[in-house]
């Protein structure tokens, strides 16, 4: 099993942040690299179990399940159904800590996962980097930073 | 801040009881003192935000919003909108975690709530024996022991 | 029950700033208000249950009991003993989690503890400000920052 | 990364089978498989960064350091310095949670660890039923049941 940690500060309370990622359908609203998304069946984006169907820009097609939604921690925890990235027992957790000295957000992105042991190391920096990290670069440019 | 904390072991393995406790409106169907409940809005029981609205047999009601809710962790949080207990603030967690010695299951529930000074002591009593060690018993009665 | 949440980022690695309090005797060299301190029984002050006295720059002394340490999670928990603060059942916890982005540290400290019903307020805004937020800007400072 | 987990029910307060667990050192005291052990240095057994060093009963030696230690939480942290297992990056935590039905408690332990791959699966087995749940039915014989 390998593991995925990446975490940030964003300038924005954490209530604003919250608002604008809680919503499990909205990643092409707040990242860089997902083209258009819906949930299957018409559910509602909160309602535990609901699958997210999106398609990356680079063509891509990615299923996802939300495992669990937080609006008392500010999580949530989702596993992949399909990818083409050739991941296993994928699940990764979003969660948000106020950081109440200047009223920013800590972000805290983790994953674990299972893959052919000769693709792991790579497959950990390009979900670290090329997912989380861009995606926390991308919230800090739409928070002003 | 006043604290209840209960905890038990239910005969059966915790997918099973998590399937009969996962449902936010399913309390008639697995504790002993709610008469009726229903999802305001007709919302799914599993849309996190949603309230319950129940009736308990001795005619008080109650609501409830779910704050949190994980199939990850087998867990739920909420909080008392409405209530005649006279409790501020009382947000509620309740957990299960596999005992894998026997396939049974560790269930906790926890709560932290204001009230006026002079009724936390029996609040926490009331909460903790006639609610939450009541729900406990009545599960496992229903698993057979 | 009266709780005090605060949070800040540190501008070195979560390492170096655990170096720098891991040490429960170590108060006098990275805060503003202590004067001094020692391990009572000169005991070593990473042994879970050891106890710290230590004077204000004020004049006050406080006891303190370590109750955890992590070297894994690089947090520790305490109980006050004794102090001129007025508080009961007095438990605090202070982490340290890695910020990838950046290479700095979240800090959280939390506090819970029990007082006259009349003077929790000022007291949580006390420890929030003057002791938590005092120590973070002190830990800053000392960082570069 | 492979996991191991294993839980109980241990027939006594968890208090007391806390004070029985605590101390790093007294694993030939409660468990079946361990002949003698000394922590290094002659260093307390609750103190953190401590090394315990034993003998099994069926002869491999094992060297393993105390990460964490909460009276807290009532868990310990602790990481396989050396052992004839094979194992690297081996961590583990063992947590007992008060069962308030019955004053019983809930014992847990986990691990993580990395193997070559093809003996992972033999050495969860062993390590979770051989190791952890050996010393569950130990702790649960000592406790009267």
């Amino acid at each position: 099993m390998a593991r995925v940690y990446a975490s940030s500060v964003i300038p924005a309370p954490a209530s604003a942040v919250w608002s604008r990622i809680r919503d499990f359908n909205a990643l092409p609203r707040w990242t860089p690299f997902v083209a258009e998304s819906r949930i299957e069946q018409n559910l509602p984006s909160d309602k535990v179990g609901c699958i997210r169907n999106f398609s990356l820009k680079d063509g891509g097609r990615i299923r996802e399940r939300l495992l669990a939604l937080s609006d008392y921690d500010m999580s949530c925890t989702y596993a992949i159904l399909e990818s083409p990235m050739g991941v296993e027992n994928y699940v990764a957790t979003l969660r948000l800590i106020p950081i109440t000295d200047g009223n920013t957000t800590f972000a805290e992105w983790t994953a674990e996962f299972e893959a052919e042991p000769a693709r792991e190391d790579e497959l950990v920096r390009t979900i670290g980097q090329g997912v989380f990290q861009a995606a926390f670069n991308s919230l800090k440019a739409r928070f002003g930073r």
